[in-house]
């Protein structure tokens, strides 16, 4: 499938963007389009989408553009999403619940299978079907569920603890909402972290008024 | 307070993490530490944090490193945290909400105002004691209480026309966690876009087995 077996990570990042794009094309009835016409929609150089492609094979035509179907199924195959991965998510509270609701995680190649909380008075609470366990029963679980996945949304001063629980359990991939970055600690597995606060500090630096004036 | 007039966005984008890292440290009780020990815990090369730094102006010494009271307070003041601009957010639902409990707004830069919704069942509610607005008093709202800032947790496909709305009234500045890229359609305003689906997918595609193989 894949025609480098090295994808720089920024590649990488620019694909799930594709998808989003090129979702939202077929949605709205259109069948092809030139690398010029998605650059002006999504702000990334025309050489650069075709660059992109390229790392994963040949899939336009010259002059014609690419076939917006095939496109959105071949980033689908180079994403892995029908891989459907094994998830649990750890931590019930505002955030957890939040995601357990506003995602589609199918959508993205996950399966949400079930979710865990300390909290006794969370524990045994049904969340979009799905009853919340303790996690003093994870270890046991992961033994018998294997999930692949975990996503954290817990306190940073847990954080560390659970996961070497979960790693030794057979979990190789944290979607990670804690304020502390785990990658250092857990290098054989991925992570992505979802700092939310660096996004919006970063909205504070480029709302500065001396920045509007310098660039 | 800047030593260059323009800062590239990889740079800033690292700004909040260094934040967050030294933090971390002051909280641990350290009181200096060396570009090399950051670089260690951080998983960025000296070079580069010594390179990023340099940006803003010198505040390391050789052989010393930086102290990290000084150096929370710098990135702090260049962050404009100190700034604490005028916030609403839009869309009570789950998402919403959780963002509202979940973040330390003015630990980021902004102070949060007042809450909107379109569903007259969440109009009048109250959230961490914010009561929520119809959305239909919002432009009479902006012009009376001037916010510069707006979070989004509203669908795609109303994203346009509220944006569009504010704009006019003065809002400049977005954090959004709608489905759409707004950047393109507001340029004169500064829009962070928060797509949790683009990570999710990113996680997906870095489970594949083929990955483990080649890289």
């Amino acid at each position: 499938m894949s025609k480098k077996s090295y994808v720089s990570m920024s590649v990488i990042r620019r694909l799930p963007r594709y998808y989003r794009f090129i979702s939202e094309l077929k949605v709205q009835g259109v069948e092809r389009i030139s690398s010029q016409e998605l650059s002006k929609n999504m702000n990334i150089t025309a050489s650069q989408i075709r660059q992109d492609f390229n790392c994963f094979g040949e899939f336009g035509l010259q002059g014609y553009g690419y076939n917006v179907s095939s496109l959105l199924e071949e980033i689908h195959k180079i994403l892995g999403i029908e891989l459907q991965h094994k998830t649990i998510l750890i931590g019930a509270g505002n955030l957890g619940k939040a995601i357990i609701a506003h995602m589609d995680f199918e959508e993205s190649g996950f399966v949400l299978q079930d979710i865990f909380d300390n909290n006794p008075e969370v524990v045994h609470q049904s969340i979009q079907g799905h009853k919340v366990r303790s996690t003093d029963t994870l270890s046991e679980y992961c033994k018998k569920e294997r999930p692949e996945v975990a996503i954290l949304c817990v306190p940073s001063d847990v954080v560390l603890t659970l996961c070497s629980e979960l790693v030794e359990n057979g979990v190789r991939g944290f979607w990670n909402f804690s304020h502390m970055d785990i990658s250092q600690n857990f290098p054989d597995t991925v992570v992505e972290n979802v700092h939310l606060a660096d996004t919006l500090m970063t909205l504070c630096f480029r709302l500065k008024p001396s920045l509007e004036e310098n660039n």
